[in-house]
């Protein structure tokens, strides 16, 4: 960490800045440039904030130079994680689809819904039973019973489910059902959440916030990670602009960005990413085109009458369509899409 | 709800709509126009998500009428919501002015601020002892310590004190110690929690999101406000957007907007609203101007060594001339500072 | 057009629009619903704005149905519009490849340039001799002998060359040398550059503004059409958004957007669109997976010492191992690069 | 200037790099650090990118210490500007107030807005003759014909005039009749514009681009003080972001961020940073209340027939109102309203 005084600090300055320096554990090295003198911190700068200096009198700002972050961080850990979901293995060369529904509605919705996505090239099965929804007056979810339903169709198909959680009050419900712990983008920043699923070994889908930076999303991830949970996949779902023609707004370059920051598995999905079935499978494919790392669809045996996320929802002839597309540009990118070797109860 | 049908929809779809509408209780009001045939629904519609329509076959878009939150309405509502906090009138003509650190550090810390902001002539005390931080590995706050020395505090000012609660998991301790339950901008849609606040007597200050639409701020007041609970304001404190010369972009607007759609109390965050003690007073000055119906600002002792915020918070001296300055302006606009009427213990 | 009046609105009000509806032309469909009454506004619409109605007393909104742009529609024109670039048709089946340094520097750089880009497998030379530059003080361009240098590289390679034209005052001299006129950015609503465009013969590659929205990038789009130039390729170059880890945003879902809204060929400039060459193959090859129709990309022999934008400009070699790619989706998209016919003198 | 190496770069490497910062006449200040060495570049460096040192090997980023303008800084130029308009003194203790319609419609409609505005308190008569509008179908404005209105207005009334200038082409005549040439938010960055703007000796008023940062706007007014024209006002008139409850979102905190930055005058339009009549006021209050030095601001006789901007456009009583409540906020900021002192020809 750099902190570059303003040109005219006193010595006084200096010397309590430098003071503050070592009383946190930081070595110094002082630089008298003529336009600025710069007090280097050195140490174990990851876990402390700029503002620790910023405010102290004659600052001018303060630079850091490594990574607020250090689990998620590809410097700390080079190698890609990889880790197995079904059999497959998240992060390496397999290409993972997760697809269902937005909303769990019923037990043959979901249990119908989860052969079609199978038998569509699908490697994990997703859909929501705690539903955060703008209006207190719209659809809220099956809860339990919802769970209930996603087991039975994991039995069927042998595809592990993919959930979202929105409080910790549901860790312990969850963590018994689940296979992956899916982290919405509301609750990204939810700490409380986030430090009760650390301490658990479920496999997460950490969606990023709206509104969240690249580095915010790896500071949430820290959060997981330094819990002792190591299983984390990140998830670009769209983020926050101006232009209104789509839902939101993919960051693609996030992929990339992402895949350069850290190790983790980075996962896109295309439904949230633009609102409209139409443009998912386009999406689908610039993703896996930039390296991403896998997809989460929503796919919906008749989006004219889903309770939720219809308008972006697949049919599951759609749905199949884009997971041929998405295959062969695998192959250009030296990958294969994973395929389900998880035990089916006959 | 309006209902505009493609132009070469089949009248089988425009029927199929029809029936789609009367099958969620709402009356029809069918109009054939050259460039469109508009379907009307009508009846109670703001509890009604316009995808339920918009998936449909033949449905070009649907266009909402009325708005999609009732109880925070001033539709529904027209004179300002005034209620009482510690003797004063919040959302009448009186302006609050709130104020005290980022988070409670220390007894001694939050005892001689208390008296400070008091003196100056502030009329709550703020302070956090759960802390939302982006790092895991910064101080995460005192916890139920901070909050007995909060209400220490009270005891000696007689200042009402706001918290900011970070999870369902704190209500029961947070109900009995403050007086304005706080709900940050990362929680605004947290909606386990806005719902859990609903049920208690305990008046909100509900912060808006960093990317939230004042919409969206609008469809959490109905969380609460459904609930039960209709002590709800609510607060601007920056948005996010592309400028960086500041830490959030203050969306003045906002004001005047929220007053002119809802009857509920504006209150304005300064503090984070700039990001820089220099730039607080001149934004609380705009504040009040724009007609915000109070101010939560963070004031310590000696910014330069606050655990945290420090870069935002006024001194004692610089948060008094504020208050000042914004007295006047408060009288221009026929109004006046508010007071504390609480009973101090001696 | 829909003219929604608000619930209290009175016959003299709704008679009052009405009147102003027939005076411009239109004809009048009245819908007196429960809710609210709607007046129909019918004709021709695209060139009205809805501010025209939404003054009147008791209007509470105005709701387009038809588009505001017509020529640039795809309603209107539903066939790909293909037109010819030194023998490949863009917009067709072909994709275009356009390469080049950000500015010309000298005979021998855009020389040497031309002939590596060429090798590469582009289809087109990029170069800029007047440059828009943040900072007055910053490199400005070469101006005409930058033109010049450009024409003897597409004599000697064949290659069709595109170059930005800032100002009314260059279009004389621009439309002599080059083949495609380039509007940065900056000038995508520069109206009267626009205007004086429309009257050439010369093809246009039009940016979309750091803040454009997609209906206004197609709206600029219609101002050149409409003065009789039919060659416009719209360019999608990265969005101004809050995240900063990329110098720009990829709004890579505005490809298939206005794939959908527009016959219009549509280029993706994954350069400035990410801004560091580390992210530039992953975009381009995102955007031919997204369904773009080429790419426009700054290379650069030695970027370490270009006089600008080195920090987003390929090396040749990195820039020819990204054609690879980028025609290897180009096939499974069923499409293939285009190929260079124009004659080279020997 | 601050280039900090890679932690793995290479002595070769940073020896390179202290050539080229010699190269470009700069000195250096070596300081090697065990996190990285750091090349302080010493000298002039306002005028130099930072990627100039950005893509050499070896460098991890650059940091500026100083800012990269320099006439526009305060740091230069510590005592607020402040330059003589109609016997006014803009910068100074008076609050300017431009006022008038959007668009010159008539000689009878700006001669009588002129006399009203006058009547209301303004200081200054603004008008639009050459129209920027997003549809090439739009009403485009009068031309010379609505100089000559205006210029019989100011002949009338004593009001200076204030007229958007659009391109190169217009300055002759413009200059011929404008007492304050307006850069509109479109051509904030139009470069060729400002250099010539630059080489006049007329009072310039430089919106804010739609998606400019506060210092790219004073990077363009750079531009036009390097050209030796000195008075330069900078005018806030709201930024693009994701709310969509107001036209743009007033970026209030530029307000006291550019009183820090610069010595130039700064004026706010609460008219396009709102883009509604109702919220004008409170606005315009807001601004002074922050800092501003003056207001502008879209006055009609009849905004329901106005050809533009009607939705943003005051009546003359409401102007007047907003005139009273901003001149008693003036004098808690101990300013005052400018009054015309320009001779009125009888």
């Amino acid at each position: 960490m750099m902190i570059i005084m303003k040109s005219h600090a006193t010595p006084q300055q200096v010397e309590h800045v430098i003071e503050h320096v070592r009383a946190v554990g930081l070595a110094v090295h002082l630089s008298q440039g003529i336009e600025a003198t710069i007090i280097g911190a050195i140490g174990e700068t990851h876990n402390l904030p700029t503002e620790l200096f910023e405010t102290l009198e004659g600052v001018d700002m303060v630079q850091r130079i490594t990574q607020p972050y250090k689990l998620a961080s590809r410097q700390f850990h080079p190698e890609n994680s990889v880790f197995p979901l079904a059999g497959s293995a998240i992060g390496g060369e397999e290409i993972a689809i997760m697809a269902g529904p937005c909303s769990v509605e019923s037990r043959s919705q979901i249990i119908e819904t989860a052969h079609a996505v199978k038998e569509a090239g699908a490697s994990a099965l997703r859909g929501g039973v705690f539903k955060p929804r703008t209006s207190p007056y719209a659809f809220q979810g099956l809860g339990e019973e919802g769970l209930e339903y996603l087991a039975e169709a994991r039995e069927q198909t042998g595809l592990p489910i993919v959930v979202e959680i929105m409080s910790q009050v549901q860790l312990d419900v969850m963590v018994k059902y689940v296979d992956v712990l899916q982290v919405g983008a509301r609750n990204m920043q939810n700490f409380n959440l986030l430090r009760a699923i650390g301490e658990t070994k479920t496999s997460v889908l950490l969606k990023r916030g709206l509104s969240a930076t690249i580095e915010e999303l790896l500071m949430s991830a820290e959060y997981i990670l330094s819990g002792g949970n190591k299983q984390v996949m990140l998830c670009e779902r769209g983020i926050r602009t101006f232009e209104t023609a789509t839902r939101n707004t993919t960051d693609i370059n996030a992929i990339p960005v992402l895949k350069n920051l850290t190790h983790l598995p980075i996962i896109l999905d295309p439904s949230h990413a633009t609102g409209h079935a139409d443009y998912v499978a386009a999406i689908a494919r610039a993703g896996i085109a930039a390296g991403a790392d896998g997809l989460i669809v929503e796919v919906h045996m008749d989006p004219a009458h889903a309770v939720s996320d219809g308008k972006q929802s697949l049919k599951p002839e759609a749905f199949a369509k884009m997971v041929k597309q998405v295959g062969q540009i695998a192959q250009i990118m030296d990958r294969r899409l994973a395929s389900v070797r998880f035990p089916v109860k006959q």
